[in-house]
């Protein structure tokens, strides 16, 4: 049995009292949802145990929470022992919550019952690996990026000991297994920053284009999809630590959109900027959102798509400038919008950053989006059902 | 036409190349979406034109955002025509937003295309009235509530102006509605405060119970539903005020949900501090969420449902103590979460102060909620085809 250390989790179970309640009460919650529990997607489920972990290579949920949290001084005998409790609690927590079951002793289990593909994906920050005294088994790509001088990072929105990325199609099961896995290491670990975003509703369908952002465009449209990509820009295969096999490196960067200075621009000028049509997210040589763009056409001497379009500097150059894409819009409540940009990839340096560094020296885009947050996890490799988050790692 | 002070709508109307463009892609956005855009709910529309604004008897939807905005001092020649110029425009934007059609010069005229069951509900602090130089005219409903002892009202969750209230099944709607209501009235008024909330997603599906709130109970179960009740307690008669026909009063409280205690009680204890079971909603006298609660059942003298649960004082004691309840959940950032509840009447004075004055008095729930804000507004009546939001009153 894992090792619970918090205090109210400590509570219920030592209490006798409510140990029983805590019980019948599962046993009943149960029983309804077999009675009752079966319409609609609420009922939808991912896997949680695999080769990888869920939530990256997931048909995107409608919403995402990300949560980076440091690891407490002093909370347990060491950060080694501390990281090891808060990893098999959260894959005690995840493993049931996934799967529309309460966690141990989950003290609002029927909010638990419909997780409409609840994914929770846990990731370690680059520092995590001194503070557990294994420098020597950080995957090179788990760094912080470079700063681009286009950058206007805040630290409120950089960084982080763990990430916890948990996405559904329902926000009450996002809530609740946001409330459950912070308040159970809530003694290990602190919230850093916390970043909430969306996509469209599921079921409410689209005009059939990717996602679209808040300042209107189609956003992801060049994205791996096959699984074979997956396997060749996403996923380790172990060649620089056979722990990692399986993981993945998540780049998180909050980019806020510059609404008031983009609307005062035309569409043309818009389109321009980005090098894709607004309604139908063409590139300007094409007809059709999935068009490959043609960056040397030309009409009367003069490039159709700009060399500074948005999709001329995003475009890959070589073979290996592929990530994938998976990012959320937000919309705080003071008014400032943007999306939480989430790419996946086994070398950012190799595959993410060359992209970056052209867009930050001279995309159109610029004058309309800033980069206020930046932070970078190694994503753990999947879980077998007898084992936990991290587990190679630590026991490496 | 209406009168369109904004700066930046100003520059587009008057910049010939901008309108031209615009023209153009709406009649492109149009044609695209007849072409592409009929599966899914994000083609669901809500009227906008009626006897009543929609958003209150409306089948709640999935997500909420609730603004209070302040008329700016000095913006316009008087308080009434800046009033006059925001209810114009929202008219505007609403009848247009609500029906999947881009605003007049939508700068995202895609963001518009799939309503999912917009609305859009606008109401009036009750200082407006003097501002406009019209105090007689103010319906005595439109007034804030007492304040209570238990109550932690904080300022900047209090008060208003106006009221914009946004509801969708998919938060890309509400976002772009927000950004397109909020924006085009920026010289006339500023935002207050801004609650957004969310319930079950749409076709997700319940276990068959009223929605939960984040604590986990069963929210709203004693609520109006059939059309004669919504005539008899929400909608105004005109007795007091001809121009209110059609009206109704909105009372927002922000009442944060205290998780940390609450989750240290065991599940016997909040089903006697609420008088429902978790599991099911049922009353502890009953058996299914709808049954009608037994206040003089006793178990060996000692009452079933203990006088000072939450359910034995928010039980209606009158023929008038009815109102509808239209609540949302919300879970900040910072980690705090809660319910924005939102109580729709005539007369709040009648009808729901002496409910929350016995909870405020004795309520067993008391000790694990707190209301941190409260606002007040006269929810306008509805608006036929040829009118403006408010003009019953501002012609008056």
């Amino acid at each position: 049995m894992v090792d619970r250390p918090t205090i109210n989790r400590r509570r219920l179970l030592t209490g006798g009292a409510a140990v029983a309640a805590t019980g019948a009460t599962l046993a009943s919650v149960r029983a309804t949802e077999k009675g009752t529990d079966t319409a609609g997607f609420g009922a939808h489920r991912e896997s949680f145990h695999g080769v990888h972990q869920a939530g990256v290579a997931t048909a995107p949920q409608a919403h995402a929470t990300f949560v980076a949290l440091d690891l407490r001084p002093g909370a347990a005998r060491s950060p080694r022992e501390a990281l090891t409790a808060v990893l098999k609690l959260w894959t005690s927590d995840a493993a049931r919550l996934t799967q529309g079951e309460p966690a141990l002793a989950d003290t609002e289990p029927e909010l638990a019952l419909r997780p409409a593909r609840l994914t929770v994906t846990v990731g370690l920050g680059p520092a995590v690996f001194d503070q557990i005294g294994a420098p020597h088994l950080r995957p090179d790509g788990a760094a912080p990026l470079p700063t681009f001088g286009v950058d206007r990072l805040d630290e409120k929105w950089c960084g982080g000991d763990l990430l916890l990325q948990i996405c559904a199609d329902d926000l009450v099961p996002v809530a609740h297994a946001c409330r459950v896995l912070l308040k159970n290491v809530r003694t290990l670990a602190t919230p850093r920053w916390r970043q909430n975003g969306f996509r469209g509703a599921h079921g409410a369908d689209t005009d059939g284009t990717t996602m679209r952002n808040l300042m209107g465009q189609v956003d992801g449209t060049a994205n791996l999809r096959a699984p074979g990509e997956f396997d060749r820009y996403v996923w380790d295969a172990g060649e620089q630590h056979r722990w990692f096999a399986g993981g993945t490196v998540a780049v998180i960067r909050r980019i806020r959109a510059e609404m008031d200075t983009w609307d005062e621009l035309d569409r043309t000028s818009k389109e321009m900027a980005l090098g894709r049509r607004l309604d139908t997210g063409a590139p300007l040589t094409g007809a059709r959102e999935f068009d490959e763009p043609d960056f040397a056409a030309e009409e009367n001497g003069i490039p159709v798509i700009p060399p500074n379009a948005h999709i001329a500097l995003a475009h890959a150059r070589t073979d290996d400038e592929h990530f994938l894409r998976r990012g959320y819009n937000y919309d705080d409540a003071a008014g400032e919008c943007g999306l939480v940009f989430a790419a996946y990839q086994r070398a950012p340096m190799r595959q993410f950053v060359p992209v970056l560094r052209r867009l930050a020296g001279a995309d159109a885009l610029n004058a309309w989006i800033t980069t206020v947050g930046s932070a970078t996890f190694a994503i753990l490799p999947g879980v077998p059902t007898d084992g936990y988050l991290g587990q190679p790692l630590l026991e490496a």
